[in-house]
């Protein structure tokens, strides 16, 4: 398997995961506890922005690892399949 | 504490935030592996919209109670503030 | 037709929805003068933001009022169905 | 000015503008004819979503013309600062 484009960030992006997990457990004490809806959304936002936030560190290491080491072996037909792929993966963000 | 809007959805809404939380738990596996950015990025779109699945079950279950019941005491203030904060959650939902 | 939620609004809708309006024009003589990509996605995301505070305007006053009056009739179905409706609303604009 | 990305797509972009364009002017007559709240925002989604296509389409060029170019002409700071650029801007893009 190749070496991703986060791998100089994979501490960094775990730790973010991390995180995240801890507000997901977090929502589920709340609701658990039977605490107020407006709360427990407000934390639902949180998260979700958290998780955003992963994504466009996973994208910006992607863009400028895999994407760029691809554009530079001059291999077009594999540059162009990269670059719609990560179109695609931006495209889900977009709509997510 | 009076019983959230949720109270009847409960059991459905803790079940979706345990999918959530093993979604995040395997994301953190994903990365511990060093897989593929475009698929790390694909589960992350798919714990993002879960995330929001839930944010909008709660919504409507806070609508369909809170808002409801306060609307139907006839306190027109208090019918006020609850509908402004709503309102001010939806925003969130919407902006993240 | 009733008078919508929005009614007392209506002007500070109309006048955002101009602004949008020429937003959306100022895209198209941005490339129609081969602006900078970046640069069009800048204005492309004020637009959408712009659209998406008409959104939250609109619902805001949808629940204060449409919602309200449903709730306050005291006819449990209609009050059902106006809530089961802003609630496939909110899902399409969370999910936009 | 250098060439954009969107070069070659530059008719079909102005078109899906001037489509938006149509949907935010009529947005306009249906508050002007004080059209129900919630068919006003199944519209402000649906060009909220018209608005992120334009987006997403402009993205993948710019990624496959600009960010490509300056990857392949080997000026690694210029690469560097084009993919921190498309990063930005996929963040605002992701938020909004």
């Amino acid at each position: 398997m190749a070496t991703p484009g986060y791998h100089d960030d994979k501490a960094a992006i775990l730790a973010r995961l991390k995180k995240v997990e801890g507000q997901v457990r977090g929502l589920q004490r709340m609701v658990d506890d039977d605490q107020y809806c407006i709360d427990v959304l407000t934390q639902v936002s949180a998260a979700t922005k958290a998780l955003q936030s992963v994504a466009v560190q996973l994208m910006n290491d992607h863009l400028s690892h895999c994407v760029a080491n691809a554009v530079q072996t001059g291999d077009q037909a594999e540059a162009d399949r990269i670059v719609v792929e990560a179109g695609k993966a931006i495209e889900r963000l977009v709509k997510s």
